[in-house]
């Protein structure tokens, strides 16, 4: 049975050309394991298509009129866009024409509108964004990551479900370790954020490694790392400002030394290595978790390659069931009605 | 008019040796204008001098009793350990023996002691940690880093005025940037600390440049960046743990290639500079501001240059007289009583 993939392609900094080559890519590596839609521009679209010497691949043009720009207010465009490349894609999955959604658009946008028109799964209070990070032993699923800006405990917790299960889906790994993000790794010790959620964490049914700190999620103490979006997003995007200031220190010594020019291009595949090791697009993007649907965010700067990689995950969700294990397990730890939720 | 300095012997990785070794340095490069005191174990630190052919040197020993380890739970080691270095050392400075402390021990008790030993100054409801980030134009002020996991728009305005203070006198910048670290950079992006705290920052006598991201701290974007302690302390960690990560990228791909083998071997000196420029130690430490009187507190795997650094730091912070300078910034935007610190 075919996985059936509504692509954005109109959103990202390098829209359509990227989007359309990175399903070309999918298209080519997946076979008939894969429906891909692409919406948007219909002529914008097959222009590129024709380019790519691509026109004979089996992939759909779904048509649309309207684009949400990066820097549009995200739940006033979903409202005034309602043919936006954004919204019919995800209308596709509604009406049940398709079962996820890629986009590298505006993020907020993606975010407001899939919560609009696929809505939240019953068991979750707040979906979240899930973003991979290298680490020095493999990769670590850091969520939220933008998401939500305030979180309570029971946001929390139910992050370190989802990572859970999300993870242990996608990597074969039975049992992840969580960790909860904060300073000092004793329980009693982070804001009154953490210390609620540590409690709540310790009950779940998880290999919960209690508090984890800001220098082990690079050493990767963790497989999932649990926080509240503020924390998430901003650690998300130091992260990708790493390299930049790296390239700047080599560059002010390469100038001045002609000897540590030749050994930075000796260097070069190392450079190649960490800079695709600390680009989280090379895990093809970040999931919406908890939305009734499946909902992949990409970065605005994704590749053809990190959208080719997004097909993959998106197909990955939809065939191990991902929102079905969420239901289940947010059951079986006890699901919290709204009073109990605001006790929290 | 020399600036007396007493420096907790007993406290760090790499202590009494470290810091001795430190005290030595700095008594060598600056001479008659410091007066350095030794404090802890007179027998340990008499034979570190003498190993260091230091003995000459007229660097005064204050003898105590206890430790504070790393380990021991902050305020209630300082109560209960009243002879220890760190306390011993504080104290010096409340009868007026010494005008500035630093310590590379235990953070907490360094923190608790000072507010415990010193007091803050009367204009300021929260003395915050100061943490300096390399940046692609120079250096950051981040604050805070770490003493108060949960904060108020009236703590983030005040990190903000007494930030730009310190950046002004440590760097001879008359209009250092301040930004807010936070996502996305509309004044009604972030959460719920951070969109009060833009407004009272916005009202104040500063170069207030508004919301930062996560990604704007390594470009250089704001000369001081204000945060609360949980979300500085996390990422202070984080920044720490790259240069591990990045050696164990590189380390992986030199075993496999010889050529980037020798590449390495030639970029030695860029990767020297880097490590240097990740390595808050050759700021000399972290001041900590707010409280009435001269508190530097350093890594615990501080370098005898970091100790060295940290005097002159606390030269610096003793001669420009920071807290009066504090005092008047702080009365001059506004005092606020605590009825109306409640209210923010």
């Amino acid at each position: 049975m075919r996985t059936r993939i509504a692509i954005d392609a109109m959103g990202g900094d390098f829209a359509p050309f990227s989007i359309v080559a990175g399903a070309v890519l999918a298209q080519k590596a997946y076979g008939d394991s894969v429906e891909l839609s692409l919406v948007g521009d219909k002529t914008q679209i097959e222009a590129e298509l024709k380019n790519l010497n691509a026109t004979d691949l089996p992939i759909k043009i779904v048509h649309s009129t309207q684009i949400i720009a990066m820097g549009d207010e995200p739940a006033e465009s979903v409202r005034k866009k309602p043919d936006s490349s954004i919204t019919v894609a995800l209308g596709l999955q509604k009406s049940g024409q398709s079962q996820a959604f890629i986009s590298a658009g505006n993020t907020g946008a993606c975010m407001a509108a899939s919560l609009i028109i696929l809505g939240r799964l019953p068991a979750v209070n707040r979906p979240a964004i899930g973003a991979f990070f290298p680490t020095e032993r493999g990769a670590a699923l850091v969520l939220d990551v933008g998401a939500n800006s305030d979180c309570k405990a029971i946001n929390l917790y139910q992050f370190g479900l989802m990572g859970a299960i999300y993870f242990t889906q996608m990597f074969s790994n039975q049992n992840p370790r969580v960790g909860l993000l904060s300073i000092g790794e004793e329980k009693s010790k982070g804001n009154e954020l953490t210390i609620a959620s540590h409690k709540l964490l310790s009950a779940a049914d998880l290999n919960f490694a209690g508090n984890i700190e800001g220098r082990d999620i690079l050493k990767g103490k963790a497989d999932v790392v649990i926080c509240d979006g503020f924390v998430g997003n901003i650690i998300l995007k130091f992260a990708e400002s790493i390299d930049s200031f790296l390239g700047e220190i080599v560059r002010r010594q390469v100038r001045v030394n002609l000897l540590a020019k030749i050994g930075a291009l000796l260097l070069q595949p190392a450079f190649k290595d960490l800079k695709k090791n600390l680009d989280s697009a090379e895990y093809g993007g970040a999931p919406l978790l908890g939305i009734n649907g499946v909902s992949i965010i990409c970065h605005g700067g994704s590749s053809p390659k990190a959208i080719k990689n997004a097909v993959r995950m998106a197909q990955n969700m939809v065939e191990r069931d991902i929102n079905r294990l969420i239901e289940e397990r947010l059951a079986a730890n006890g699901s919290y009605t709204p009073s109990e939720v605001k006790q929290k």
